[in-house]
């Protein structure tokens, strides 16, 4: 699948763009401008070569340019960052893709702290993406870590929770999700309940805080 | 230590209940109606002995006498209950003891689905019984499933996230949650983070719907 990752020169955007390429997926790094984009895709390649996939295709692009011809469309800037972002992609948008939302409406969007959330006025930050774009809205990947997704040694051993009102973009996602190995993807139910994962994220920074951890993720026990 | 469970004659809190008593601590079960509180005593106490617990103490009492001489007291009525139980039992409640919300505000509260949880003033259910008394309340209890609980052939394979402003009855309250046999405790953090721990109760429910379980818990990867 093409993929385009819209703030995909950040921290989480950049270890998703590594995993999918090297899960063999084409994909292109997103940013405002273009020549961070070309850097970040840039480094990728090389990382992507040293772990063995040679073949790897990473592209950079301006992000209105990047999500053009995307069949999927992952979101991952900041969320104060967010709404400018998608109105500013809409008419770029192709009808079909599928829009998957990683932002996470954290405090330091308004200057606060990374261990809690704010409630924006659709409940999350999913589904205010929802309410700008006609394409189905996926929540996923708010809770991995963006240290493990970078670390090309290791499994991302975490479950990933994907709702959207949705089902086959959720389940084109839920595949998506499991071509990062060590993943299981999690039929978290409707969009709405973006607001709870989203809000797990915080959880998991305080607990990174509080146990001096980087990685630390959740599975579902007695799921099997 | 002598456990109080206010409104233990329901399902989470008659398995923890079983679960305090077969570890060894003196469990009394309350309810509004000291004969249910009695006869679910009575109840516990022939589940346990049936599984080798023959010296378990578990006793039956009206709310009001079960908690006056508790060390910790868990609040597990229905949460559209909780604020008039916690408002009748204030008098009663020792000084010193410590207060374990385990209620969810779950939007069954006004007649809605468990899937889905309604905010409180206060913005969780715990930080509205910390509204309510001068005791330390601590958040925790609310992910465990009480079909693993009441099952004493079983481990509960999940994590209990146990949130609270004061450090010395959360300490207290992860030793307690360790008591029973395959709950490792995580420190959540402060008490307003019980908001987060109470919206993923109803993510679990949602869960334990569409995988056709009942069981579904919560692990935190990368703590070891």
């Amino acid at each position: 699948m093409r993929l385009a990752l819209v703030g995909g020169t950040g921290d989480q955007g950049f270890g998703l763009a590594l995993r999918f390429a090297a899960a063999g997926h084409e994909v292109v790094i997103g940013s405002r401008e273009e020549e961070r984009a070309l850097k970040a895709a840039e480094r990728a390649v090389e990382i992507l070569s040293e772990h063995g996939y040679e073949d790897a295709t990473v592209e950079g692009r301006e992000n209105e340019k990047a999500v053009s011809d995307a069949d999927v469309v992952l979101l991952t800037v900041p969320f104060f960052a967010v709404i400018e972002t998608v109105r500013g992609l809409r008419d770029a948008l192709p009808d079909d893709a599928i829009i998957v939302d990683v932002t996470v409406p954290l405090e330091t969007a308004i200057g606060g702290r990374p261990t809690r959330t704010i409630t924006p006025w659709e409940g999350s930050a999913a589904e205010t993406v929802q309410s700008l774009v006609e394409q189905p809205v996926v929540s996923a990947f708010e809770n991995v870590s963006a240290e493990l997704l970078r670390d090309l040694d290791r499994e991302v051993e975490c479950d990933v929770v994907v709702c959207s009102d949705d089902e086959d973009a959720k389940r084109t996602v839920m595949e998506l999700a499991e071509d990062i190995p060590g993943v299981r993807a999690i039929d978290g139910g409707p969009l709405a309940n973006a607001r709870i994962v989203e809000s797990i994220t915080a959880l998991l920074i305080g607990l990174n805080q509080r146990y001096g951890k980087k990685g630390i993720g959740i599975r579902f026990t007695g799921i099997e």
